[in-house]
């Protein structure tokens, strides 16, 4: 029998990706099969404190077992931005149009010298009752390209290279391929094998 | 009026001393003042887990502003032992004594030529009503004794050489020296400044 766990998202994209990645051993229920619609409060300074944020979130109103994760790019020219502000670093709209074209304008006028290495980074936060508490760190390194390129993915993926993907940028990847390397195929992995360690109460 | 705020530990010493390093601005509530009187369960795989758990397990029941540390003592030679098992390494009497004969005793089997660095690690988290969560880190780098010297602090402390200290081991130096540069002091300076960001429910 699969096991039952809250995913503390509103974002439905997100649950497909994360259920494709976790695999059959696991039922997702979302926040809205438990009465919960409002958007869940992530205002937090870093991606880690988000992370902790939504899985407290949920936690505190339905004592489930849940988890969550926030995820980020952080560009090394530009001091780690856009960093916890990766969703609306264009404005509030958060269009990914808008986020890409500020993005590489910024990479512009940084110069001509300055590195594009960047890399994606996620912080998934499990909460089991207890409550006992998990965190678990993915990371893709890669680099900015010079313009768009792809249909897959969605956010920064058409505008980012993966170091593991042979120059493709993640748009170009098959769901597949970009779950195998990504951050927060890496994050929720992770997770999943520390879930199947659990008997009970019990986790090793 | 100082700001109440519930200190997530049954250990009077950290009190005492977290109460001096925040100072007057503050007035802490411990769990007992709210009649939870067992011990706070910390079973994380590290540092941070365990002062998430802390958090989380008194703001679970008291639904107030809370806090917690966890500390530990990461020495290179022995890849950051005994790191999340600090309290516990020689057992689980807890004797300061045991601990430190098992550290001296680990790093003379690493050989003359292993280094003698090591750092105190504390990870305090902040836990407001919504929820809001806050972690601060805080780093006392330095370097391991051939053997005790002093009789303040306690723990590790007779063994330990901050660089900021003149040779001088942790317990040689007064409460004052000490919260000045140890990463329980930083960590919890850090989120006193916090918190004095801090109106009604709105923090910058």
């Amino acid at each position: 029998m699969p096991m039952k766990i809250v995913f503390a998202t509103q974002n439905r994209s997100k649950v497909r990706e994360a259920s494709e990645i976790l695999g059959p051993g696991f039922e997702l229920v979302v926040p809205a099969d438990l009465g919960i619609t409002e958007d869940i409060p992530e205002t937090g300074d870093t991606l880690e404190e988000n992370s902790l944020q939504k899985a407290m979130y949920i936690y505190e109103r339905t004592k489930e077992a849940c988890f969550s994760d926030d995820s980020g790019l952080e560009v090394d020219a530009l001091g780690g931005a856009p960093g916890v502000h990766t969703a609306r670093y264009a404005g509030e709209s958060r269009s990914a149009d808008a986020n890409m074209d500020k993005l590489l304008r910024e990479l512009e006028l940084a110069g001509p010298d300055a590195p594009r290495t960047a890399r994606f980074h996620t912080f998934a936060t499990l909460i089991l009752p207890g409550p006992e508490v998990h965190v678990f760190e993915g990371i893709m390194p890669g680099r900015i390209a010079l313009g768009r390129s792809g249909r897959g993915g969605f956010g920064y993926d058409p505008i980012f290279i993966p170091d593991e993907a042979d120059g493709r940028t993640a748009a170009e990847l098959s769901e597949e391929e970009k779950n195998a390397i990504s951050h927060r195929g890496k994050a929720l992995r992770e997770l999943a094998d520390f879930l199947k360690g659990c008997h009970g109460n019990t986790c090793q």
